[in-house]
């Protein structure tokens, strides 16, 4: 190619906007939680400009959509990138959409230059990503690459009760197509950082050579009820005790670990909750990650050691349970220089970096070469209505996703 | 007196466990809330009884229940004694009935010495002392010693909407009496210790010459909602950060004040509550006492320090609300020496302390000389429905009570 093709700005803003009223908040976000009314609009809308920019597109039976622009050799797997559509109660206009609207754009910008890929492309929606009404994160793309049962994932149900297969039939999203992944040259997915560090370092794209090991455990503290006023102190089963020793260590042990370690207290409790009485029951969750084997394994070992032993000095009974457990990726060398490729060629500033999150990304990277590619988000803030990315930073990550995805698709000289 | 009237422990533990059968839980226990069917049943059965042994009844207009037994001087006021009725809804046999029991096993063991007092006694049921129903415990004490009004009483309300001043005129307990203190010789108050110390330091009687000094506290801390991944530990804003740090200085703080200093966090809540979602905000209540003024300001201010310099050092904004502040008592020594006195006839083993809960004799201390009598409870569980007491311990409360009572009263020589 002599010259470089751009994508096209205004129209990636555009959709963005257009597609942040599906499901807004009174605060500036959206609530477009996987497969309600507002989650089928937006899924409708994008469905209407694929075809409008002459894709064929495809539903499968999980409800994950695919946008496909042929190329010349309909013998080559397609290069596809996508992320999700869907978002959390409280969610920003950029999680998951940006991704999907700037593999379209992709698209679009490719009918504008008339380029022809000798690969095809596709630009995917991943059903249930935030895994918050339906309880289980990156559904669509578990099912697609094998890790999650058809069955399994219809079955999920939220609060309500109702179902994933029920809600997929109720919306008109139940496809034909199996859900179930086949050949790919490449998998791309662009996604905003959900993180401070390209703000902070004042770069514009971050390069994403692989995801943090991670896990999520319960731990359930038992103590003895009793009145605050009579027991004294020595005489308790307080499980608010145990906490007192082992919450400092973990943070130190985050601190030992610095930068990339992550311990993060997201949901606590007591039990019976009663301002007066020594809670006889706490359960708190410890979230952990570290990028690197070594370092994950001794924050997990370090955890386990700490929690144990404050529970056992004060002779309380305690259990930790894993329920997550995600171990880290590698993204794959091809993908990621294609990242790097197109970085340089429009001299952005970057870094390369993990990243903190799990993304649909993951789920394709165990049967595709996967990368991703992150762009600042205000504050480093998401899952808050908050959430904001500006514009220039929106067009540099889709401009690196075009030339990744055209270098990897191979284009046919006019 | 020449010989030393005793009352009949047989008769006492029957009419306990009679009382047990009202409202009776399939675990053992008591759900007698107040004004309730139950509490009805309970105090119609009370009433029954205390009419069976020739005393004067009379209901006040806060269900307030009053037992009379003349004494001979009708102007003398009357030396009074009693508890509560009402319990949790996973209450036990002892707490509260105990105290009510015993005061009428006083009248019928003077009754069956044909004792004649000089002043008359009275056994009160103050309504609803345990405040989980209606949210005011020691409400019927309250409106009676002058500490609430009777029109704030009953428009205290349940969580059906049901308000106190209607269930006490549905189950027919809305008295005529005005409910509003009148002279008192000494009032007691006999009830199980709702502690361990009785029973870890093998004491068969609690003399109790006071409340502790005690606060509840609400401490909001607000935080940045933020992902557990991507958001490096030091550039959080979290509240569990920050309660790592104050929570091991608070239980120094209550060790610095042992024995008698207790901190009690029994209520803890995140937000928004997600496990892989730094909190956004942090809720927990802290519970602080001690019987000694001088170590209680000690203990609040540290308390407020702690915190404080916790939050302003991660710049995280924080509030301390205390919503319940109840002075420390110190009792009526006059009243206090008839307890010691009565121990002492009887040779039981005993220790002086402070409650460290609330009862009505705090309210009654208010207006009238006032002194209670602990007995040992079994591992110094209440609120529960394993709440247990032995049989000899529970008619030797009673012997100090008669006892405390007939000296407060004066007997008139046969």
């Amino acid at each position: 190619m002599s010259t470089l093709p751009e994508i096209n700005s205004e129209r990636l803003w555009a959709r963005l906007m257009a597609m942040a009223k599906v499901g807004a908040t009174a605060a500036g976000g959206c609530n477009r939680q996987a497969l309600t009314d507002e989650d089928r609009v937006g899924r409708d809308l994008f469905m209407q400009w694929c075809q409008a920019a002459g894709c064929d597109v495809r539903l499968d039976e999980i409800g994950n959509i695919f946008a496909r622009r042929e190329g010349s050799n309909p013998e080559l797997p397609p290069v596809i990138t996508g992320s999700h559509l869907d978002t959390q109660p409280t969610g920003g206009k950029f999680d998951g959409i940006y991704g999907v609207l700037a593999g379209l754009e992709v698209i679009e910008s490719l009918n504008d230059g008339e380029i022809v890929t000798e690969a095809p492309i596709e630009v995917v929606v991943w059903t249930n990503e935030e895994g918050c009404r339906f309880d289980t994160a990156m559904m669509g793309s578990a099912v697609w690459s094998g890790q999650m049962t058809l069955a399994d994932a219809y079955a999920l149900t939220d609060e309500a009760g109702a179902s994933v297969g029920e809600e997929l039939r109720r919306i008109g999203h139940l496809g034909a197509t199996p859900a179930q992944c086949y050949p790919v040259t490449a998998a791309f997915e662009a996604h905003i950082e959900q993180g401070p560090m390209l703000e902070a370092t004042e770069r514009t794209i971050g390069i994403v050579t692989g995801v943090q090991h991670m896990s999520r455990h319960r731990i359930d503290i038992d103590g003895q009820e009793a009145h605050a006023g009579p027991t004294p102190m020595s005489m308790r089963k307080d499980p608010m005790m145990a906490l007192a020793r082992f919450l400092p260590q973990l943070y130190q042990l985050a601190e030992e670990h610095a930068p990339d370690g992550r311990m993060t207290f997201g949901v606590i409790h007591a039990d019976p909750g009663s301002n007066n009485t020594v809670p006889g029951h706490l359960m708190l969750t410890a979230d952990i990650r570290h990028p690197q084997r070594q370092s994950y394994d001794a924050m997990l070992a370090g955890f386990h050691q700490c929690v144990e032993q404050a529970c056992s000095e004060l002779e309380l009974p305690c259990s930790i349970d894993c329920f997550w457990d995600a171990p880290g990726v590698a993204f794959d060398e091809g993908c990621i220089n294609a990242v790097r490729a197109g970085v340089e060629r429009f001299a952005y500033s970057s870094r390369e970096m993990f990243s903190g999150a799990g993304h649909d990304a993951v789920n394709v990277s165990s049967v595709a070469p996967t990368a991703m590619i992150f762009i600042p988000c205000e504050g480093g803030l998401s899952h808050n209505e908050a959430e904001n990315a500006a514009q220039e930073d929106v067009a540099a990550g889709c401009n690196v996703l075009l030339h990744a995805m055209i270098e990897m698709a191979s284009v046919c000289e006019k």
